[in-house]
């Protein structure tokens, strides 16, 4: 069939590496001939490269520079490696490794990433996917609690549009997906779980979706990352722990944070960092309480319980129709003896707050308003002693 | 290929058996050939099964106790059953069945479902896929009214995590997807209807997604089930009639509910049943009318009108956002004479009813509150006339 | 492998046509096939037809008329033509073309469309899926930025359930997806882009959804419409520029409008026109700014600011927590010197707007009431001076 590859059904002329052996090396070698086979600027479709259900090590990062490209699997293949390097022996157990179209992120060639996206000159890559295989970094270091390991899964590293990731399994690489200049990219039902950081979208771009996702990263790494987005839509993801922030924004404008599902053993869940306008935060489940792991009951992302469970700086940013619950004991609050804050407004002007709901274990000040801050509204969003104003100026009105 | 399996390439030593007699046999075959050709707790990939288009007839349960299974066909397949059965001959017709990748569950092993996933021993299951294929029950029993047959399309019986049910169809079963403590399914863009009970998360779980699918069960049944879960996401589902309720909690916390279109000929379309507290119900649109379909108006849910559409119990959840249509006339109200209730919060502390609302064919109380509440906030969500207090501890600002 | 095709190794006999010359007079042999194949009524399950990536010319419509069709491809394929044709000359650049699985729709049969969908008698055809490939209609006329050619991608026109798109990919059609009197459809995940329309839902329907896709039509046409619709799901898309509206309601009911991110260069994003009851618009972010780019500053959608970038015309709507950012210079609003309007509820009883955020480079009114509505409510929508009001029949709260 033309244009459809099979990782397991290639070989490199001259060479004994196999898919097992370096499936990058395969998948390069791929690359090349799909570019032979298609050497005219007027036809230039693509090909999918098919990995099947298996164990394949990847030793060569792969460079896709070719638009169109589909690389597929049977299985996301995500299990707990925490769990499982956490337990003690597991003599017993029936399997130890995540599964699926399993790809062990084993770079032997100096690289961090398994796969990088990337092309100079016109036009920008277009409609590449990534779908249903799984990344495993293996294993961290020096502990397997560190979350570092310097691997990363997936790097976009030029402008790219209309990219795709559906379906995958990223597991114990310090970064899982990092897309840089990304313009309306969807990233759609994976499941990205104990990587350093999650899904890290940096440098700038607009309109792209992260939505319907399962995700969760280490203590010290971002869930959801973005830098310079416009038009960003963050949308009906279940964020579990830990993770730095369930979602961070830097420098982002016009984009929404809306009907997620989020868990978080730290404050700085949602964060708005830098300069961050007109972004709407809605209808999200936000619930924070006391790390429940033994083995990172020492480790925290540093946040104090002042700092927010969801901080804003920018202006003009609505919040509204957000559930949250704060469930900490008084003894286990940052400074000692504090009162804590679910929404710190740090800067800004004209923020928007309606129709949030607080309920929490101790006596929190469901807002604050940093006294650079001018022009807040704050509308059914806790009781007059619940918020903290070190600005005159605002609009409030208590929730009867 | 290696890991790739076809149902209609296989055949069992010895045996006259075929995908198309019993294709639960064939499959459990090919899933004891996996396990052989995986011996070494070391490398357990797991496999692909792949369902082409056909017509197959399951006989023996297919026990799935192998992580990363992904079985998937080529076709939902669903097709109204309900309307062929009541639509009398049907002799003219193109077609009378389900189709795609269309598996009937005709067990003749004395087993209720088509599928069960279940394993004892470590480490839990993980990483199990069905993908888009059709599981129809034929027929119910003893009128095709009933919805009732006994038949389960797939139960997870053990402890899970990861797994992920996408694209499926399901049609008269009496139980679409049983899924006893599983941690973070993604249940996404399915097409499950006309079955007893479409998704029933029993026993307990967390982090589990139930997004972006069409549903509707039959009038005893319930369309969305949710047992002792924490932080399940139920969001962006087309939830049609019937349903004994369109979206059900007993005993849950800290999930949502959230940006879903709700139609239902019945009182009781969200209840949160037990004690549930935490919970985000927002951004969604409740349509209830009368039966339209001449052969179920006979039948409900045997709920009055004071049941509420929405009913709570449990503390602190927030209400917020919903839009509320109520068309019934007013001598179809029961009991007979009374004022339909919208939203009853039945017990608990510190719930949060806020923008919301309601548009109705005859007068109704929009908000009911039990003598047994407190601390309810009710804000914007119907005049002081369409408040009913039988509490005296509550916080209310009437809709302007 | 019994009903699976692959256009890639398909032959008409006694013709010479192949799938590059004619996709679709292979296809629509294929499905000649698959009816001599499936005689009888009771055994129809429909086939699988693969397209694998390439580059196709289609030049005879698609004719669907058989249930549980899948027609699939690997690759989206979408890539700018917009940028391209407006870019110089290309003799440099990498690709020039869409790709992936990708169909030129090049009819000579004088048909608009590439794929028809219709049947007549009974039932109707149901559960026919597109999946992952790209219709590309290549060129506008007369010029390529005039969004017009008269092609259609997918016309479903004879009475449909649960059909499904998702994964596609279309560009430079005058018409992506129609679909007349379909039940239950499901689009999802698509890249509809730079067509003329993208999704027009006519004729009626209910039970659709229209969920996590990525669209922007061309200046005059629609991004998304929906004629007569009850209980349509419109979520969590993102749609950006140009498109007449962002999402377009003709006379449909009961629906909703949630979660999705919006981005737009005219007046009328949302619009609800003739009669539309009962829906509710929630959780959106709507961005209006003026057209960014060069090639297209001369064209509009003809409407001007006094319109609205939400209008309303039906009773007992639904307005509730949406973000809307205006940004538009003085000199640029049109009529020139008039205060543009954010909401407009141009008819109708019962409307309901609450907690709804505006921002603006200029004085907007944020709310205006037609002489003819009577019993608005407006909440926390703007101050009193924002809110224009000619009628004296409404509820008003400002925002504190």
């Amino acid at each position: 069939m033309p244009n459809v590859y099979d990782v397991t059904d290639w070989s490199i002329p001259g060479s004994s590496v196999t898919c097992y052996t370096d499936l990058g090396a395969i998948i390069n070698n791929m690359i090349a001939d799909i570019k032979v086979q298609q050497p005219t600027q007027a036809s230039k479709p693509g090909a999918v490269i098919y990995i099947p259900p298996g164990d394949y090590s990847l030793k060569t990062r792969v460079v896709v520079d070719i638009s169109y490209l589909c690389i597929k699997g049977s299985g996301h293949g995500f299990t707990s490696s925490s769990i499982r390097y956490n337990s003690g022996s597991t003599t017993g157990w029936a399997e130890i490794w995540p599964g699926g179209s399993h790809v062990r992120v084993e770079n032997t060639d100096g690289n961090a990433e398994a796969f990088i996206v990337t092309r100079t000159g016109n036009p920008r890559l277009s409609g590449i996917e990534f779908e249903n295989f799984c990344l495993d970094g293996v294993s961290f270091t020096s502990t397997q609690n560190s979350y570092t390991n310097g691997k990363v899964g997936i790097r976009f590293a030029s402008d790219t549009d209309s990219a795709r990731i559906s379906g995958m399994g990223m597991v114990y690489l310090e970064h899982g997906l990092v897309a840089n200049n990304v313009d309306a990219m969807s990233v759609t039902d994976n499941f990205i779980a104990e990587c350093g950081n999650c899904i890290e979208l940096t440098g700038a771009g607009q309109a792209t979706k992260v939505t319907n996702n399962e995700i969760g990263a280490g203590f010290h790494g971002y869930s959801i990352f973005a830098e310079g987005h416009l038009g960003l839509l963050v949308a009906q993801n279940n964020i579990f722990p830990r993770g730095k922030d369930s979602v961070h924004f830097k420098n982002c404008s016009l984009s929404s944070i809306t009907g997620n599902r989020m868990h978080a053993f730290y404050p700085g869940m949602i964060t708005l960092e830098g300069t961050c306008p007109e972004n709407l935060i809605s209808g999200n489940h936000l619930y924070r309480q006391p790390e429940t792991y033994g083995p990172f009951q020492s480790s925290n992302n540093g946040l104090d319980d002042l700092f927010g469970l969801i901080q804003i700086n920018g202006s003009n940013n609505s919040v509204i129709g957000n559930h949250v619950s704060f469930n900490v004991a008084a003894g286990s609050i940052t400074p000692s003896g504090s009162t804590p804050t679910m929404i710190l407004v740090k800067s800004g002007d004209g923020n928007y707050l309606a129709s949030n709901h607080f309920t929490a274990s101790v006596s929190v000040k469901t807002v604050v308003l940093d006294g650079s801050t001018t022009n807040t509204h704050v509308l059914d969003s806790g009781t007059a002693a619940q918020l903290q104003a070190y600005s005159t100026s605002y609009g409030f009105r208590a929730t009867p």
